[in-house]
């Protein structure tokens, strides 16, 4: 099963400025071989589901390794079995009906 | 590594009435023998990473297998390595502070 | 137009400890006199669009003044013009399903 | 009080294509005048908080409007007032700890 997910890492009870523990997200991301895209309120994420949950995961512990007591992340999640879409597909999708 | 989640799963592509396709994520979650509570607005589920990301799982493909072809679903994702905190602990820290 | 949101104020750069600048976002949802549940992992609050994002507002306000310098919200915002559906309706309607 | 917020709204009980609807809220957002970028799963605002909250209760309007009977949102939302920071800022602070 393919997913698309827009993943949002928060790490509490550090600094205000919690850029250098989104990077440690960003390292494993681009690790992870999967299609990602940066924006600026998350990394939208595309591939097979256990793959792109294994960097979920990943992703808090290394935010936890870099000193983070607590996380809270929102993800928004999405699969369909119509058809295929990339990330590609859904924005030109949006795109072409403004034109 | 333990962690809390708020699931909310939202199939698209079907009518409007979602609930009998929450009811089968809710009868997944209730024989997973996790812990979860529901609300107005989705599911709070605890338990440890992975029993909990493959209940999530377990939602999508029977929502699918129900006839969504398409699902989008918001999660919030709570870990904290600082100590165990229950769903309990969590609205009973809030109300004592409002007493 | 009515709307049900699930809302989940979380300070950054704070203490790893939350639950007292919740405890204050409590208190403006429960003096707004509009209808809510406070649940492990955010509140459901319902009402006019308006004054429930009058709420939300004044949330952010009073966790900034409770000395916050960075807040991050979640908000799940579900509107419906088929039919009015109170917060103890969705639940009942999954649970019915159930049983 | 300015806010950015990362925008989704999904229209239910409609068709499983939901790109027609979620530009009517592009050209809402275009016309408001906010900066705004939009990515494979939502739509990056920044501005005033009454300002962009107008917007959102107005893409809500539209797209009801445009024959959806309910409509589901996910919104993060995030002030700070410590610093400006805007949405290339963010994008900027974690590529530049990538290189």
């Amino acid at each position: 099963m393919k997913v698309m997910i827009d993943l949002c890492v928060v790490p509490l009870g550090v600094s205000v400025s919690v850029s250098p523990k989104i990077a440690e997200c960003e390292k494993i991301i681009r690790s992870s071989g999967l299609k990602h895209q940066l924006h600026p309120y998350g990394t939208v994420i595309e591939g097979e589901w256990d793959a792109v949950f294994a960097v979920v995961k990943q992703c808090h512990e290394i935010v936890h390794e870099a000193g983070a007591p607590r996380i809270t992340t929102t993800i928004k999640c999405g699969t369909r079995i119509d058809r295929d879409q990339t990330m590609e597909d859904k924005v030109k999708s949006v795109e072409e009906k403004l034109n």
